[in-house]
């Protein structure tokens, strides 16, 4: 049976933010991204594929409970954001999690503070899985990670690291004095001369601005990471970038 | 003098690649670009600026050879590419580098294999520029530098950065047995286990296909950056990200 013109017109809205707030859904596309998510028990609502990629896949769906469409490539091309659509396209419901404290208490998680390019985000919540984060905290300024951009870039990794909106300067109050709360500033503590345990949390600010200075003040140790000498470095490096280091230097000391 | 109908399409053409090769020009936007290549001789053909830039800048300008025209704000909008246009653009000369092997022979350089994302390549360059990293050879097939995207990106790192096309494996076999060319793939050796010196080829692959086979005959040493233990990683780190924290690697041991 196609695709109903009503159907077609409630995924296509789901690009836009409020659409995808109103129903707590987003779209997830392509057998990478998708296949991470069913692998993953991340909670989707239903798919759309094409008979190729059904009859591929017929184990993996068949451990699933949610409906399956089949379409066709021309209906994929109608629904699809990507410019080479990909076979599979999955309404995805947003999750909310709850912070369960105690787990916060024991590792690294992230807290990104303003934070506003898709690709960026979903970039930092790639690597966020890679180093087994569990927790991307987010100020609500912050790009929203159900968009299209940060749901591709991200792959499927938003499966693994919880994604949480909420205001900056309430959860870094609420975490002051039980674990370590350090943020990446142009003229912190050199990071490889820095202690830093098992736990904690890292705030990285957007490039245009930094950290928000409320955000700031709840901060107990500001690193940076050095540029090489004899030169005039540039003012700053991408926060993707700069998140990358620092959990790979982190990473590297409690392997060693 | 307003800007005539002729220059407004000049500039505006630029923002085609095919235009900017056959013109060797490319357009840089925004006092923070323009001020570092000004700062750092980078060769401008014409600026193009709002009367409060040029009053703000006129030390800045008055050391400087290339004309200055006056624009209002209405005709930047036009000629800009922006989404809010900054007080100032340049038309750039495409740099033509000559490539010195005795400075490659004694430091660390890039080498990128199809990078095709326009924001992640200017990254790699603002990186590439934070670490004192004098060279970044792209294959052809690499996304060009001098797009407004990467330019943008980059911030005034282009001016720091030499950014070189060349045959990849032409350039690789020409420096084997010169110097160690390292290469990242996802089964290399961990690159806190390889022994780097002061100086090599560094190789990044695109994320999507990972270094080509023809480049991968010419690494001397795989390398991987390892992910945590205790969960199923994903397939891959964005490009930039894997090469910022590689080159913080670097530098941290030579810094040691």
């Amino acid at each position: 049976m196609p695709l109903s013109t009503q159907q077609i017109k409630f995924i296509k809205a789901l690009m836009q933010k409020k659409q995808r707030q109103e129903n707590k859904l987003f779209v997830a596309e392509g057998p990478k991204v998708v296949g991470d998510f069913m692998r993953q028990r991340f909670p989707i609502q239903s798919l759309y594929a094409t008979a190729t990629y059904i009859s591929e896949n017929e184990n993996l769906l068949k451990t699933q409970t949610f409906p399956v469409t089949e379409i066709s490539e021309k209906e994929l091309d109608r629904i699809s954001t990507l410019t080479t659509p990909n076979k599979v396209l999955a309404l995805c419901h947003i999750p909310e999690y709850e912070i369960n404290e105690q787990e916060i208490l024991n590792r690294w998680s992230l807290a990104l503070d303003g934070i506003n390019d898709p690709g960026n985000m979903g970039t930092i919540i790639r690597m966020a899985h890679w180093f087994n984060i569990r927790y991307a905290f987010c100020s609500p300024d912050c790009v929203e990670a159900y968009n299209p951009k940060t749901v591709q870039a991200a792959m499927g990794s938003l499966a693994a690291v919880k994604v949480i909106y909420t205001p900056m300067d309430a959860l870094l109050n609420r975490m002051a004095g039980k674990i370590p709360i350090f943020g990446t500033f142009l003229n912190g503590q050199n990071c490889y001369d820095v202690d830093a345990g098992k736990n904690g949390l890292l705030v990285f600010g957007s490039e245009a601005h930094g950290i928000s200075p409320k955000v700031a003040s709840c901060i107990d140790r500001r690193i940076s990471i050095p540029p090489a000498e004899g030169q005039i470095p540039p003012d700053s490096l991408n926060a993707a970038v700069s998140c990358g280091i620092i959990l790979a230097e982190w990473h590297r000391r409690n392997r060693l």
